[in-house]
């Protein structure tokens, strides 16, 4: 393991990291926040200092094999976790460590969920840094940081696959640097259209950055308790609703779309389950709720939010599903898993994933049935490799023991078993709320600082993918 | 597909069923209950006189393929179903049709979950009856027809695959009607012990026999509202206990026993997770309620008993455990899903599939550390075959498919997601309790028609293992 590098690499992100604390710190001046100096000052200085140190001699040996990549991934991940929660402990406005390091992880892996029984209260800079953490962390602070800093190509790409989400990252052209920051333009363009239209819609500016930095990386911190339902607007709810679906898609469709390779798209086997799944889900609580909104615009409404806002894996929230009846909460709960498109910056286990899975399953039950039979797993009309089944199949193994062993944890906080489950879900998928007192009303605030770790392990797990986190357990032993 | 040989062999099954009900007509007649001749005695006359007509003239073309054993045994397993129904309606102790059919479903299917709010309101020769289709479904009542009256050794060996439980069929000897006899000997012989080592602990002789089929089948009915718990007697339950553990263990080793193979069943994996899950699981369950029964003794008692009784399936109570912590109630819930050994009568994903899967996972773990590392999966210290992970690997995703569709499903039915969870869990894994509403003091007796219908296909999908039942829905489109 090329130790050196991985500290050059960490050294890379503090610098990066240190330097988006400029943004809140301005942020704080416009609004007249003087503890911005101390709360967002120090940590600032304190980690381009680190960098410089760690920076200064670029290693001999600068080869990035998987597993370096795996581990600066994930030290890096919880490093800016870690220094990312200084702000909030220093302006006072969250005391706790742990829970600061709960918010800051929720943020970075655009999970959403917050340990805060009153958003309202916080600040303006610390509002907008835990919503610009979300934007960071959605298309992954590392590749970003590589994109704009280096110049090496196959150090980048190990990143990239440690970092983006899904069964296999695909090299859009031949220079990954170049990937990501073909990529980057696209988010960054998919943002601003979105603050433009928000504004439009007459939301305050403050408002549209922070909900579209939120939008963008499908995290799902607001700055109300009511969320974006606190605005009663169906048109923003629409921007929102659609901005979060775009998100949700591979981004490597709208480089098809640049390209005008319109066929890729439209083929899209992804893209058309994941769209399928957002329309029937829809149509199915929409029926469900209709008691409760007496009217099919209002049903449709709600109910198209919160399958976008939850499939998206974002969290916004425009009504409190855990009032509605337990069909429509168990869809809520079925799409958690379900999870948006690969290479794009929502979570969950991705639609991808679930084709493979599935068509696997009934694979097997055709064999069963016609042992005679020739049958292989297609997708895009492809047949799939078999080492990208077992890749998936195996994923979703850890996935599951992950889960179980999460939840055993949990479980000890006496919450309900299915806020325990909702909870150790919307974590590991990186949605934001859960059922009962961890729905959108509430707020993981009630956890102990036990229950807030395991929690932020398993958002860091979901986010990254399981594999790089596991990775630094097996650091010493190698 | 072999449409008249299938008749065939449900005319043999529907036989066997008629001629097993003149047990509970011996039962009434002892106990004066004169409503037998019309509740047992019209649907056995109609079994037999069916039976008759379809087994009078045999086949010519006596060929039975694994599709033909699926199907025979699906079909086979709703026939007898709906016809031990018929007793319970008849005698009018449970009306609803859809009611009798979940609670004998549940009984063939070693489950145990009841609709009956009151059990000890039934009479003798239905209590009988109940207890009888446990220890009949344990072991397959179509291996036992086939067994006896057959000497079709291919023919056996398709049925046995299609109703035997676990990854593989383990060939204990050359001929497979041979190896179902020697495994209903020691099925019998266990029961019997059973029987006698529980009239010796002072149980009465009725209430050793059916306790005694429902720890065999590790089915769980009861005629006791608080199950096993009524005798409050640390011996009954410590026999009930160890019996039904042993139940749960793959019943080859028993025939390694017998042949003084001692090592075979010393060195084998799978008994030896099993036990050590039985074992870890008692210790943190009664580490976690020790406050409540405020001694160490009870606390193991009461944590051990529920441990086996979960773990194997079978769904006897000595305790309510949904007023434990919710840790041990999350424990209790994974026990479920994790089961007995293969090739017991014990129901669960089987030990030796989370063997495969856990190791599976870890080997991909291991690969993607180190993509130039060989890792083999090993079970017994010999490689596991692909097709055997595959199959596995694609039976654990169409459980959980079917897991998921059949919540969604039971959820219209408006119990909470926990209860709906475990309703689920419990049936598809045949267990027989669940939590909530649907705990070791509760009953299904409160979920409509719809749910009961759901939760009955569940349970056979569970004690089938998958294959059979979703094999009768293709037989059209061949």
């Amino acid at each position: 393991m090329n130790y050196r590098m991985i500290l050059f690499i960490i050294g890379q992100i503090m610098k990066a990291e240190g330097a988006f604390m400029a943004l809140p710190i301005i942020v704080g001046l416009i609004y007249g926040e003087s503890h911005v100096w101390v709360s967002f000052g120090i940590p600032m200085v304190c980690q381009l200092a680190a960098s410089f140190a760690l920076t200064l001699k670029k290693p001999k040996n600068n080869a990035v094999f998987s597993s370096e990549g795996f581990v600066s991934v994930a030290l890096a991940w919880i490093i800016v976790s870690l220094t990312g929660a200084l702000p909030f402990v220093l302006s006072g406005e969250i005391p706790n460590f742990a829970d600061a390091f709960f918010e800051t992880v929720s943020g970075f892996t655009t999970t959403g969920a917050t340990i805060l029984p009153d958003v309202e209260a916080l600040s303006r800079s610390c509002l907008f840094w835990r919503s610009f953490t979300h934007w960071i962390g959605g298309m992954g602070i590392l590749v970003f940081a590589l994109a704009v800093m280096s110049s090496n190509d196959s150090r980048t790409m190990h990143m990239m696959r440690a970092e983006c989400a899904g069964p296999k990252v695909g090299r859009l052209v031949s220079k990954s640097s170049f990937s990501a920051r073909i990529l980057y333009g696209i988010y960054i363009s998919m943002t601003a259209l979105e603050v433009i239209l928000l504004l439009l819609g007459g939301m305050p500016l403050f408002d549209s950055l922070v909900h579209s930095f939120a939008s963008a990386g499908t995290g799902g911190f607001s700055i109300y308790a009511d969320s974006i339902g606190h605005y009663d607007s169906v048109y923003i709810e629409m921007v929102v609703a659609v901005f979060i679906i775009l998100f949700g898609v591979n981004f490597n469709l709208y480089y098809y779309l640049i390209i005008k390779k319109f066929a890729q798209v439209y083929k899209n086997e992804e893209l058309r389950v994941y769209l399928g799944v957002i329309l029937t889900a829809t149509v199915l609580i929409a029926v469900n709720i209709f008691n409760i909104y007496d009217s099919v615009g209002s049903s449709l409404r709600y109910s198209f939010f919160m399958v976008a806002s939850t499939i998206t894996s974002t969290g916004f929230a425009t009504a409190d599903f855990t009032l509605w009846p337990e069909f429509s909460q168990t869809i809520i709960l079925a799409l958690m898993f379900i999870g948006s498109c690969a290479g794009s910056t929502g979570g969950g286990m991705k639609i991808s994933r679930w084709i493979i899975l599935v068509k696997t399953g009934l694979k097997e039950l055709k064999y069963v049935l016609n042992p005679r039979a020739v049958v292989s797993v297609k997708m895009d009309g492809k047949p799939v490799e078999q080492d990208v089944i077992r890749g998936v199949t195996s994923y979703s193994i850890l996935f599951v023991l992950i889960f179980v062993i999460s939840m055993l944890l949990v479980s000890l906080d006496r919450y309900s078993i299915e806020e325990t489950f909702s909870g150790v879900a919307t974590c590991i998928n990186n949605v934001g709320y859960g059922v009962g007192r961890l729905g959108p009303a509430g707020s993981f605030g009630g956890m102990n600082n036990f229950s807030t770790v395991i929690l932020s392990i398993d958002m860091l797990i979901g986010r990254l993918e399981i594999y790089p986190l596991l990775m630094i357990f097996t650091i010493r032993r190698k």
